[in-house]
């Protein structure tokens, strides 16, 4: 396993440095696992331009919830997922009703023992004023919980700020 | 005074870095300053898991508001104080309706000539949207403020992301 | 040109450091490009108060929409222009009802053409919870965009946590 972490604020250039090593990599069949859902127009405008930016190179698998499947089924070392990103899947998860501390194990366990190389883009969400209601803060607190699991595991460790990545594991 | 300050986000693993250094620090009484109070079953479970993760090396004293005095009091060469954490106590300056700007005035001074060592924790929370509500906006700047003058008399400052401590100091 | 940029989140010493750097330059007309706009009693005592604090080293000219136009104008390789802030023009923007893309695009090509010295200096806003209104999310994409922007133009780029600068570019 070979996993690279992408983390910072929104529109802090995650995205696109995250696809950017992506292209380095030669010889790997890239997937790219979408986290995202085409609830509003707002959102499927923005799926459907990342959609055109990456091109040809990555096949797209919109994946809301199962990711952790996904990942097992893809497990192989000519194989780089790009998994964009933890934010969403939270959120879907809580959505959906999920027990997301189990989800959230599985997820690690099949990170852990994948064999090919892996890319993992997530927000920082913790850096403002505490939420005044239950569900929010909740959300808050598992994907920070969910951050440092995946940091922990991860090789390499990204932090961005306004597009400039800065390297901190 | 020896002081280590230890920023970061929510769910950033803050309290987690700062028991590990006090962890390893040797032949002192290790005294843990808690701010928060049990106002909600919420707040009573965290308080009650994290006073049972720190074991009986530590001996806890729950207090939301006189720090100042209670690190007065303990000055001493062989005594380690953790302080968990700023952010609930400005809040609680607040509430109670005290005058923050003097109560953080002693409690920089307090520390400053403290004489054994110190580990402080706080969060950062003015890296989202600008709060609608004045009160809010209020108590972020001088938290802001406050994270400034403690920053400034610590030799070591800790910036925590996703459970990676980055020394910015 | 020669632009150095400065961002943070709110009361992390953003403004003071950029005045701490300005004032060390020497043998150039100091311009002070302030955004805010007194609308309100907290807001003109906030100016008010800025203002006295940068003293008579510095003129202060205040510009909440048309910066780029003061920027074509005072470019000079005597002069040195300090921008306070980007987080309250894109602001203004929105409020007077301006096309911020065409706004932004021009302020990068007055900025990268410009023949002085900058200092620039903006919030990160995108470390918290997502916020709920379309407008709200507007703005901090909008505002996260141009960070990415100036970020890139810049040929040093410096974050601060706590009044802590840490260079990044």
């Amino acid at each position: 396993m070979d996993c690279t972490f992408i983390i910072g604020g929104a529109k802090s250039g995650k995205s696109r440095y995250a696809l950017s090593i992506g292209s380095k990599i030669k010889d790997k069949k890239k997937i790219f696992i979408a986290t995202a859902q085409p609830i509003d127009p707002e959102m499927e405008e923005k799926i459907k331009k990342h959609r055109e930016e990456r091109g040809r190179e990555w096949i797209t698998i919109e994946e809301p919830l199962n990711i952790s499947e996904r990942i097992k089924e893809l497990s192989d070392k000519d194989v780089l997922i790009l998994i964009d990103c933890l934010t969403l899947w939270v959120n879907n998860l809580l959505i959906y009703n999920l027990d997301p501390r189990k989800e959230i194990e599985d997820l690690i366990k099949c990170l852990s023992s994948f064999e090919g190389m892996i890319i993992v883009v997530s927000n920082e969400v913790g850096m403002g004023i505490v939420p005044q209601d239950e569900l929010t803060r909740r959300y808050r607190d598992l994907l920070g919980y969910l951050n440092q699991e995946v940091a922990h595991l991860s090789n390499k460790v990204i932090f961005m700020i306004a597009g400039i990545p800065i390297q901190i594991k």
